[in-house]
């Protein structure tokens, strides 16, 4: 084992109030799969911050991969297909998931890890011709993408313009919607994200919780039987206090939510500069709680040593590009020994 | 809110000792998806309880429509279907879930809510048109069945030769596997079932977990790619230490599984010899933590007005069939309390 | 080989005007995949039969699974289900194929084979736990029915009407529709199904075609994007022309579908008649063209030495429930050597 | 309507000989569902040309969508992915077929409208990250591919070694196989496909049949149960004769599958030297019977006052990529005219 893990953003428990809350409600009575007080207080704490206009539901689902099976699985007819970047993570990392619920995934390329009103016009024009072609329908993205960027404002309002004008449905995938609500890039609020897309979650896992997404529903005609989705799919607990009592804690007074995720790309920030500071180079600026960073190969082989993270990839000759993740949990004192043990490492 | 609810078996939080384990291990990093320490050693308690030739897998999920979705789809190609009760979990509470991933369900009668050896046979026999008909593959059971009564050894012997005979898989549904395990009736262990059957799953959720199903692919051959499917239907969690934390209490030296089950059987028991003391009637005799009973209706909308339970349907003429669960939370206070207002509406 | 076969209404090829216009046709080139001039003009007879109300559209597929398919995945969402008698065509004679698109099979007892208000009513009763229970939403029926029996107008009516009432759709399976549109019963016509269901088809395999159903969307909000759903199926036809030509020639002015259909229902109750003149019974009394005898065991084996048919099920002791279907290719002269070879056998 | 169309393939009916086949059979009774002697004979031809080891079987269906749906989700489990070329059929024009019936489609760049082992192998690389990215299993290619190049058998020899390397299968789209049999390029037999891939299917649609494609599956372990997926996807017709006829006539001892390819072949071959010598370039060297040719764009407009065929898309300023295709049905004299059209409608 390692000193310390820069792994990701889920290698712990729970924040400890979650925990608290857990332990003082525990052995109150509650009704079964979601109906229970503490699932209906979160969601009032969520719907409160998505505009006096909201007319949709939320939802709470114990994995991202189950949050976005059941969004786009229950938005789709079966000819309906979905538009990604390539390195989307239901494209990647959710082992054919959406596909195995019968739809398509249409791929296009990134710009900053971001999708953009252009290649969705151009994935648009390369799929018209029709019948033959899987019609599609709804854009996915990620917030923030799987490379650490945010969108801005003006980005999403551009491609829900363009979704609007077009018919295509926008679903957010909120796995890091923390980081990037938290990002120093960050311009838009939950409401202005539930005016401008028709379905989002709202990642508990990465901040803090022991497991549990928020799914909001932010367009009404998705409302009506979305209770039989979350059902089918497995996605509806037994005891659905367990994910309402964690967005209590998450979403109400003490604002945990925010406070951990701003918590966590601080302590980016501060590695980030500690890592520029020891000679180091930063792939990309930082937006939220990612690193990358470029060190010499026997620079990180030596501090993994103490410290786990992931090497990403060769960049130039004699480099690596390597990945830093911190967490609600990550500490100044963790970041500070890391940094101590790369300057002691570079040449 | 009623003073107290026998409605079901997971209105509580988790049994103590597991909150306290969360809470002693919550800052330990642990590597994710289900490859960590907690959950490596729970699956190790589990497979030490299996017999000595066990070489299968054992695998944590959320929920126990997961567990049966993960379970019947991973083993079956498109054109098999699975044979199930009519009352079957999956076939009348599951929203249809198996169905979603492509596969037929054959139903056949109960007999003491059990399927049994000949009703199987007929089945296999009213769906032999090949190719024109989808082929039985797998039987379906639950252990507690959904009304409560147990298999016995010889039973599932029985169900497992014919299986065996005719190529078929068997697949136990272990909601209330707790229960079932410690009913008087039981006479078969956990090394029994992984013996007899290709894939079962022992349900936490209803023993005092907060949530999680242990998952025992008992066949080798069904083992490989396992996790495949785990990720594709959205059922492996980030945090899978949850899941492993959990079955580490219930399977661990203090046998919490065990012990929490036999408890919730025992005020079963004692509520059902009490309400034969105030003069009611029991439909079937108790076998595990659901008590079936015969009040008359004013009765039982009397005593509702403190305790919730489910008038199941009428019965004869001025008389309810009602059902009364217990759990590991249920104290002999609930249970005398419930009894001394049932007595008091008695005529 | 036997002399004649009985076994089914799908053992020749086409009737000869087909052959003839298929011939006539041939090196006339046309656009493919369903727009060619023969299926749009085949379309607009199909029509001119379906009331002048009719908005709705005309497709043609290859085979009765085909049609069902797709027209049950194009109108249902993920979580919805179909009704369906115990003993019909998607229930037991498809393989699971409805279940392959993700739907759930809700089966009701039969009442003369058909499907009936009572019985859907306590299905919907009896599915309503939702969402823990698939949401019932189509009405799948069969006229003829797999037993050969038709419905009347007002029995139509009276599913139609309920179906309205509770916000299902009814669809009519009409594999045998030709002959139950030929049948003495018969009290309805084209326009009153279209009027009365929102999907039918009208199967043109079983009245004198090589190959082709047509489908008929009668609910005009499901027309829009139904060819996608033939597509994604594989139904779609490259030359298209060949079904089109077939329904031209059934739905033209020599109105083949209906005097093939009348054909064959005569040479049915022609059969029927001789086999009680020669002192059999008939299970049942002959609506279409399949008449349902009860035979001598020993009588049954000998016939079977020159005719071929299927020997249902055995009847009383010493008799067998034999089933005898006719078709468009059905002469007197082989319903005669049959009833010669009969009598000859009869003790 | 313009004069003559090369927009296509199957824009004409039936080689007159398979016509005449269906007539001389018409009334001979047969057994259903493929079971019928015609398939059995067809089958038997197509076996005689698959090398003396071949252990296989033969099926057919009535279109190219069919056969890719029930040959790819026949053999792959649910978390098995397809490997394709970005332009392959089942990508861009089944409108989500593949997907319909659960499958991830992973694409990769074509070379010459090839796929090659370099390029599987980095599909190999980029998703190995199990279980969370779908697992590689089947590779789909077409031959002649979607631009009309075919494989040579060194190509098909170097992707087959590599699939058994890494243990997936190789599936042949055949939908032209016909014209890449008789291409001048080609250097294969039937017997060397059948020895190099797991599946591959016979396109008759394009070579003069009705409808039709004949199955191969060349690996004798995905044989067993292969009927069901036919009968579950909609793709056994009741009068399998059909099919089996048409197969029966072009694999029969006048061996019409390879003369009406080689005289389509013929056919754009004489076009493209046609063009050339009017002073026109072709895209690519014509291979099969698809001509991709470029001509200025006023010429292409005059032309198509006469002649049908589709501008693919704008070439260099003031010219046009057309395709044009020839078939089984074109004659010398429709070529010649369409030169003389484009000779006078050249600068």
């Amino acid at each position: 084992m390692t000193e310390f893990s820069f792994l990701d953003d889920y290698s712990e428990g729970a924040h400890p109030q979650i925990l608290q809350q857990l332990a003082a409600t525990n052995l109150v009575q509650q009704t079964a799969y979601g109906a229970d007080a503490y699932s209906t207080e979160a969601a009032a704490h969520i719907t409160a911050q998505l505009g006096p206009g909201f007319a949709g539901a939320v939802h709470f689902v114990a994995s991202g991969t189950m949050a976005n099976v059941v969004c786009i699985a229950s938005c789709l007819r079966p000819h309906e297909a979905v538009i990604s970047v390539a390195a989307g993570h239901i494209v990647t990392r959710e082992a054919g998931a959406i596909e195995a619920t019968g739809h398509k995934l249409i791929t296009v390329p990134a710009e900053d890890g971001k999708i953009t009103p252009d290649n969705i016009a151009k994935a648009l024009a390369a799929n018209a011709h029709f019948p033959h072609m899987a019609r599609p329908k709804l854009i996915y993205l990620s917030n923030a993408t799987e490379s650490g960027t945010v969108y801005t404002l003006a980005e999403l309002r551009a491609i829900s313009a363009l979704a609007r004008q077009h018919g295509l449905l926008v679903f957010m995938d909120g796995a890091r919607l923390g980081a990037a609500l938290a990002s120093q890039r960050n311009d838009m609020t939950l409401a202005d994200i539930a005016s401008l897309v028709d379905l989002f979650w709202i990642g508990g896992t990465k901040v803090g919780a022991l497991l549990g997404e928020a799914i909001v529903i932010a367009n009404p005609a998705l409302v009506p039987d979305f209770g039989f989705h979350l059902k089918q799919r497995g996605g509806m607990l037994a005891k659905g206090r367990l994910l309402g009592i964690q967005f209590q804690a998450l979403f109400g007074p003490e604002k945990l939510f925010t406070t951990l995720a701003v918590h966590a790309n601080a302590m980016a920030a501060r590695l980030g500069a500690g890592i520029v500071a020891a000679g180091g180079r930063l792939a990309t600026a930082t937006q939220t709680n990612q690193v990358f960073a470029i060190l010499p190969d026997a620079v990180a082989a030596a501090v993994q040593a103490r410290f786990a993270f992931y090497v990403w990839e060769p960049a130039d000759a004699g480099h690596s590009l390597v990945r830093l993740v911190t967490s609600w949990a990550t500490t100044e004192a963790n970041v500070d020994a890391f940094l101590a043990e790369l300057r002691a490492a570079m040449p």
